[in-house]
């Protein structure tokens, strides 16, 4: 099973992520990772901090110098050039709504408000782009391909349609600074956004995440904490800013009767193939060999420049939350975060499935694997 | 930390649940969990064998003669009168689309495509139900009350609006036989399942899950795999049918300007309150004192009696998948099964934060908390 | 990752125990695990109560008709035909010192002293008797064999060396009813035992367990959590009345110099061999392909028929502790539970290095990592 | 829950600790955990590496500037000068005997043998000994002292009674340079060390851990892997060089009869008090109020000068292991590592129990339990 765990704050010194479980013979490749990391920062409507901060990620721990796996727990230190320029945590009285102050500083008893903020930032998820960056380089190994976009900003919706075609609409959408493969929508989300920036507003958004090749029969039924559905929507839901995760045709689902919606078996030229994935890949909480699909919701960043009604618990009086510097649309981000908290989730399932210490054995018992099952799948 | 463990098939003599890390000193009412277990059981459109089934749950564990428990695992057992009267699991070849059969048999390598719904079926959920019970009491000794409704079935949606008086439409609720508070549209629904049931289809529908008096400070935001948003869309995701998870406005909130979104604090009568709760009572990862509200979307059920278009894996040709004895539509014990879940999430999350082997313990830390944080929230 | 859950008291209605994580093909022998409890129950100087309990396990999970595990938890119960028989559990103010009536009572706040025994019971271990034998099953399907010993009872040791004549002396330790394999050794602790139960008092004793054909490369030195000796450490002190384990030459080890003690290599007909096993099987927390070799030590047991000084806690005086029906002599049994339960912690760590959901698909990778790893080890 | 992880190699740049799990408000004595660094570096018969390791944490996450924790993931990290010296790890056809070389290389099919030594290696202990002084400092918030003496080295033991005076001989022991309290038998083990350091040998020992003040209820016999016992095994047993750990007169307790073993109760001056402590603080898995006493026996370290029979791999000859520049002795720094272990699990088991975020919450539910069971147990 992989593990990740992280370190730091916002405005602390640095951030350390450790990623456990990932076998030995990994080659890393260093500039995919990096490229992760800079789409992460990128994209427009970010503030201004992802201007100076470099996110290039040192790799301390579980690397041979040709930056090869050992089995080892993968170290990584990512520097915070704000507080190498003096930049700290700041102190407030005053929660903003939506985010973790009131809530967090409940919980732990803090004076400053904003305390919580140190680690529920999206600072850290810095650290996860590089946990899933590693996860969807392993997933390579195996012929697994990871998609994600953007498919709302605000009120403006992207048709994309999940189809044979993917690979050469998510290479467009890579290229364009709000994570759109089409350039007319491109603009008219980018109007949204600068409309957003003028009213000193910020908005939300939802995005779709693909993988494709994921071998059938991840997860288990067994236990319901095994379910790759729920393991998904875990990794998922845990990301801040989401509120609300579907797999598949998860939604309209409900409105379907059973007849219409789950996808019918065929043969073709001597294959077993399916007719519709509305299940999204998952059956009975198992892949079952179709894409991956899955599809999110995010609220708007609660930081927003215009203030939004609060309190000072000090003074016990109302005002208006006050401004930290932030950015007014993360969902580019945001689909990215959640496809690399995907492949993370595949990963350790694909891990659990074919054991093994050494990427070699993986890939022996994962051949084996499909050979024995060729009466019910090709891949 | 609780931990709920299962065995049995739901064609095999029993079932078993064992819940573990129940306080000590806990009184259980066993009316109360036999009376759920008969809501789950109950319900306009379910099958033929929930008219046989007695689902009286026998406690062979954790507790002693008075019912009062002992910090021990609780152990229960729920006899299948199904084995009892002969019935048996079946043979097949043909998987049901929707259904684990395919993706379990891979997995697995079995040859009897129908194995996989032993563990997969919803029978087992009549555990569930009983260790959310448990938890439901358990939360009830901190007035915490739980509440839940179908909101949709098929194409019929009901108006239920969150609001204070959830306490009178849920009693109404629950004397449905549908789940729905509102006789107008108890009776569409009829209509709805009645037409199904002629057309030997399934439904899906939706549901809305409301948890009064849960104390500020559930969950963390310092691991992802602490959030209690995250919690709660695996617990729920994981139950079989569901595919889509929404923690307040969580789809609406893509939508959503951060202004509009986020619920402002006020000051009333020398208290402060929200002026909202399109959180779902999480921020941060953590709970706010707020109402929990979680929504979710079930698709029908797989198995679907005018058949959908399968193989016959053994012959190799293309067939109708056989039907099954099964329900027309699930949505009002999906509910219950959601409820239940939730209450399981937040009754492990208060017990990881106030800690203590017996109740008396629980309260005292629990009232201790209480009082040191009147400065942010009073109850 | 095995796992093995309970549920039910040594006076109650009946035990319940739940392993998860036994792969799908493997053909359960239950006339083997039917010996093992009987050998369990068997035993010079176990008390009345084994002579009624009849310990036959009912499968009532995992497994198909034909007794082949589906993948599915195996669950088992177990009748107390003490409770049948009308047998319940007792009340007491008086703890016996040793056992867990005060520590257990102080943690839960019991008034009846006598009911952490319920649980804290070594009733409770016919349970890992059988999870223990299900592992033992799964080990030999990759040429696995656990052996275990009486080394000593009360003052009298038994000269037992491990050698290659390991097989031949275990088959007649198990017809002892000592479990000691020389007739002379067995003649002399019978007595000590009878001089016990003369004296209305229990004797302690110690145990050896030897595992050959573990293959290498089993636990990790990556985290402290996945040490293999550690794992075993945990399984066996925390078995009822174990004091103290022993990996290899473990105690004797301290007063060794590095250059007598560590197990060299040699060349012998073209295979690398070690000229000893002072290491017990396990280096660097991790096996290395020799035996394993385990030694545990255990108190006598805390019921004592002529009593221990000790406090009525209610009327606050010094009596002597109440005798409860019980045992003279565990050691037997407790040497097949240390047995069970290296099997479990070595089946576990086999199973996550190895992966695969059938039996076949975990030979597959195992026949391939044999291979792989010949230049450094021929099983 | 404590969580302790890790990451980096002894001849990386450096090694990260995060102890996860410290509650809020707990203000961290940075001189204490820096003196604990220094001890485990210091020590008759340490190698010449520990001259020049300067072993000073740099906190990095989960302090407030005043070095007060938030409940964050405590993060740290230790430089090794040897790296930024220019020292590098080595490559190696030639296993240690007693070391990870072999076992570790097979696992993870590693060409380098001694590639695994830089995960096992004693180095990352300096990791856990700075987690374990902070589970020492939030002991001591509740009264918790924590001891460690070497009792043998080599074949001199030293006959450290367990007393009241402990406190004292402690404090001669930290000042020894051998962790030995009495002057003559420091200078008898001096010698015995000057020796085989003389031969180019290596030697084992043993080592003693006590901690005072611990409550009674900690622990849990309700499964066996939340026994206390256990779990203190497992901690020690997976301290590299440690083969066998001993609670109480554990080994002792084998010979001994039940009615002279278990400790009996005594009332004296209003109090129930205990007679002895052979159980060494542990009943039925659980805490009881009496010190805890944790026995360990470490063999001598795998690297040896004069070497060892080995072979090489590569060229497939028997010859002698090489010398990789190592310690003589190291079970004065073991003891102060089973010190740390020993107090990371009873502080984990600790915050299990009395839960709480804040150090504030912890010590009122700790009040409330001690006052709740005064008429067992008065602290």
């Amino acid at each position: 099973m992989l593990k990740f765990h992280t370190a730091g704050e916002s405005h602390g010194m640095y951030l350390v992520g450790i990623l456990e479980g990932i076998p030995a013979g990994l080659k890393l490749n260093l500039d995919y990772i990096n490229s992760m990391v800079l789409l992460r920062k990128r994209g427009y409507g970010r503030g201004k901090r992802m201007n100076f901060e470099e996110d290039k990620p040192e790799f301390f721990g579980g690397l041979t110098r040709d930056n090869i796996t050992t089995g080892a727990p993968i170290g990584f230190r990512v520097r915070n050039i704000d507080w190498e320029k003096g930049g700290r945590g700041k102190f407030s009285s005053i929660p903003r709504p939506g985010h973790s102050d009131f809530s967090g500083s409940i919980k732990y008893d803090f004076e400053n408000l904003y305390l919580p903020a140190e680690r529920a930032s999206g600072r850290l998820t810095v650290l996860d782009v590089i946990a899933g960056s590693i996860c969807i380089l392993f997933l390579k190994e195996f012929e697994v391909e990871t998609y994600f976009f953007v498919t709302s900003v605000g009120g403006v919706s992207i048709p994309i349609e999940h189809s044979d075609g993917v690979d050469a609409i998510f290479k467009k959408a890579i290229s364009s600074s709000v994570l759109v493969p089409f350039p007319e929508f491109e603009e008219k989300i980018m109007g949204e956004i600068n409309h957003a920036i003028k009213e000193k507003d910020s908005l939300g958004g939802s995005g779709l995440v693909i993988l494709k090749g994921v071998p059938a029969g991840l997860g288990d039924y067994n236990r319901w904490d095994k379910r790759i559905d729920g393991l998904i929507a875990q990794a998922i839901m845990s990301i801040p800013s989401v509120k609300a995760v579907e797999i598949g045709e998860g939604i309209e689902s409900s409105r379907f009767k059973g007849s219409e919606f789950h996808d019918p078996f065929f043969i073709r030229g001597g294959k077993i193939l399916r007719g519709s994935n509305n299940a999204g890949g998952i059956e009975g909480g198992i892949t079952n060999g179709e894409d991956i699909i899955v599809k999110f919701y995010a609220k708007p960043i609660p930081t927003v420049r215009r203030g939004v009604p609060s309190v000072n618990f000090k003074e016990f009086k109302e005002v208006k939350s006050s401004y930290v510097r932030s950015d007014t649309v993360v969902i580019p981000a945001v689909s990215l975060i959640v496809a690399s908290r995907v492949s993370f989730v595949i990963a350790s399932t694909f891990l659990d499935k074919f054991g093994g210490d050494h990427i070699k054995d993986i890939k022996d018992s994962f051949n084996s694997y499909i050979n024995s099952r060729r009466r019910f799948w090709q891949r």
